[in-house]
């Protein structure tokens, strides 16, 4: 069976899913996303991401093309085409198709793509997770999820190419988040991670988390903190929609936790994973 | 007759020139781009542009497609077959096609898309010229001509949508440039702009005319400067491919030069106009 793809208002076979060259997504990184899990035939927390797609397209006037009732039954018509029972979406929304001009255009319209690919679930890792600190010079429109992403992808790659499995980021002695993925740390029993400002991006998964940790009678401060901070915790685990929770053992060369899964990281891993399950 | 464009070694119908939806320019805004000139059956700065497009490619570890001979022949074709006698060309080259990963592909072909318009030389203004200033929350890479121009594009239409024309930006209390073009102060006879680095693109015209304003006796030095030193400028003016020399004649609701074209500005733009010309 081909791969069947979603592309303006049509199911069309992946790789005949083409743009016009003039797509603002092309020309100016006009456009957003969002990555979704779909698991036990039900998008995880679909309606915060529908609500993020929203407010990302506000933060650039941009209006959602579909309700998410319509999004959501694309997603699953998706899922079903492609014969995927536990895998996840990628939605696009990009400005539109219009001669290319530095000024947005009015009256076009959007571009919508959603594509699905099957996934396994997340393990904890049953080797040593690293991470190296780079400067977080990203845009200061971090809350948007644009498809300005350029600076992640380059990071996650240099990580790789230095025996790092992930990147740091750090904004004026601050630490911010990772390359696709917020960043949390462990003090004393007290989880902590950055704010949601401009600096970071608001995950789904960050504020299930949070809620979690809440049910598990734990404390999260949100809260910025620095890199001895951070080097200097007891735990450390970034959260995404695709790796749940995912402990770091080492940031530079230095160890945490004696390079061992965290209790705690471990006891929300877990609740994560019941909570998609429920 | 249709306008015909340039994709992947064809040339093809504009209307009907395609990226599929996994290329990387669309997903990552992975891709860089040029403008030039062309004028009098040459590109003006070829050399120079096509130098920057290897030196943006080489900074996101990306080479040049193409020799600049090839890509001189094929801008050569597009304007004769676009029957275009003075206009610019639009050239782009992505990471190229790929399924969606935050790591950088290997081995793919990178996506060339080169596309033509007719333009008519800019004059200089017969109205007041307004812009306004707004924080610089740019990446920090703007020595890359990158596709991720969201900021400059929203702020254009910010200041149009303000009864400005412009946007002149600034980070940590320093004027950088404005949303597409470079920035030059004149102060007592000395012309000022911010030397390259990664908060600003290292414009092609912006080196021709600090070479032109050596032939004109006239001195420049490359430094930073502040809001105070930009609104008690004798003129100022900022320069791109598509607009050579374009004074400014309002910053907020400061009037520099009593809101005329200061006399070094016009200079340097009839100069710009001759060396195009030669």
């Amino acid at each position: 069976m081909s791969r069947i793809s979603y592309l303006n208002g049509k199911y069309v076979e992946h790789n005949s899913a083409m743009l016009h060259i003039d797509d603002r997504a092309i020309q100016f990184a006009d456009s957003v996303y969002e990555v979704i899990l779909f698991h036990k035939n039900r998008l995880i927390d679909g309606v915060e991401h529908w609500l993020r797609l929203s407010s990302s397209l506000a933060k650039l006037s941009m209006q959602m093309p579909y309700l998410a009732t319509e999004f959501n039954e694309i997603a699953h018509k998706l899922f079903t085409l492609n014969n995927i029972e536990t895998g996840s979406i990628y939605i696009q929304v990009t400005r539109g198709v219009s001669p290319r001009n530095q000024l947005i255009p009015k009256k076009i319209s959007q571009t919508v793509i959603m594509t699905v690919i099957a996934t396994t679930l997340p393990q904890l890792p049953d080797k040593i997770n690293k991470a190296m600190i780079e400067p977080d010079i990203r845009w200061q429109m971090c809350d948007v999820k644009s498809t300005g992403l350029l600076i992640g992808s380059l990071y996650k790659q240099k990580a790789v190419d230095n025996g790092f499995d992930d990147v740091i980021m750090q904004r004026n002695n601050i630490i911010t988040e990772c390359c696709f993925s917020n960043l949390f740390i462990v003090k004393n029993n007290i989880i902590l991670t950055h704010p949601t400002d401009n600096f970071i991006l608001a995950g789904i998964t960050r504020a299930t988390l949070i809620k979690l940790a809440a049910q598990l009678s734990l404390t999260t401060k949100e809260t910025k903190f620095e890199y001895n901070e951070l080097i200097n915790a007891d735990e450390v685990f970034s959260t995404s929609t695709t790796t749940f929770v995912r402990p770091i053992h080492m940031i530079d060369d230095s160890v945490i936790n004696h390079g061992k899964n965290g209790q705690i990281t471990q006891k929300l891993f877990y609740a994560y994973h019941e909570y998609i399950n429920k």
